[in-house]
């Protein structure tokens, strides 16, 4: 729709260049704007120069408002345990579920021919040297379960050879309420190859 | 997910105040906006910086960058005709069509008796106050055709009872491409009671 406001169109075209929002619900979203007390605007002002205030943990790469993150500089985790990501999303997702203690490590991405991505892209180096300086007791691969991300996982490995750190990647598997007829043969047939005792106590 | 940066949580939570965007979509927005360059962020404040130069149409209620709009402005539309719409949106869908070349008015809503909206809190006395003063041939009511839709016609076409001007509504009917088959009793009954003549050589 043609927008009679040069101002606007401003608003619109800023909120149209985020992911997921076209023109229309940019459109929408601005209206909106227009609509609430100059608070809201005030606030989002406030948001983007909290954004510049945001660093990259300079021990794991998560996001962090000082130089290490709140994981890191948590003294109760496990420092023996170090899980490896992709991304900062994978570290809120495995946080929300409460299982585990230890500390992690962003790649920042995983090796991708087609992307034109290459281990020198990630933190792979910054992953070895910690390893070797910290002595962890396990390096757990949290990669997601893609071509890329075996890929990953492959070439970490083979340059963690000869580290004295004991390697594991997270299980894969029939997710918990999916169906077997409904998984991919993939899934499906790790999840047979890396089966697991069953015991009246509970899973191991 | 929970996020270790506060000054994250705060971007996160400006766009997920937004219509349409929830929490998740705020988190991967925030995520992307964190991962452009700074010049993204500078452009966003440069656009709500510009969000306050944004004024209401003096004359006729439509977004402006001055104090009167570009359509009030222009003079080479029919000063004439005077088009009634809810709100801005209704001006761009109009203006869109290309097919009107006359003046707009903005209510800024309907009557809506559930949501505690009266006259009072719409542009009716100053619609009233226009038709007094610029003596239009024609007075265009298009409203959005909802109950309280019809409501507000009707009220306003009642307070314009006795003025010296003509009071249309836009046409109801089977949308074009529509199936009668599909189309509600309200729009289907209307569409036949005001029916056109059909001439070979086009629609009058």
């Amino acid at each position: 729709m043609r927008i009679q406001s040069d101002n606007l169109a401003l608003l619109v075209r800023a909120f149209a260049e985020l992911p997921g929002i076209g023109y229309k619900s940019a459109l929408r979203i601005a209206l909106h704007m227009l609509r609430q007390p100059p608070g809201q605007a005030d606030r989002f002002r406030e948001a983007l120069n909290a954004m510049s205030r945001i660093c990259d943990c300079s021990v794991c790469h998560n996001i962090a408002d000082t130089e290490m993150c709140g994981i890191c500089n948590d003294v109760t985790r496990d420092r023996g345990l170090l899980c490896v990501v992709e991304g900062i999303q994978d570290i809120m997702a495995i946080e929300d579920t409460g299982q585990y203690r230890g500390l992690y490590h962003v790649l920042g991405g995983v090796i991708s021919p087609i992307e034109g991505i290459g281990p020198g892209d990630l933190y792979v180096d910054h992953l070895l040297q910690r390893v070797r300086v910290e002595h962890y007791r396990e390096v757990i691969l949290a990669v997601n379960p893609t071509i890329d991300g075996e890929t990953t996982m492959y070439y970490i490995t083979s340059r963690l050879a000869g580290l004295d750190v004991k390697i594991s990647q997270i299980a894969r598997g029939v997710a918990f309420g999916g169906e077997l007829q409904y998984t991919d043969e993939v899934t499906l047939g790790r999840s047979i190859m890396s089966r697991l005792p069953y015991t009246l106590s509970g899973q191991q």
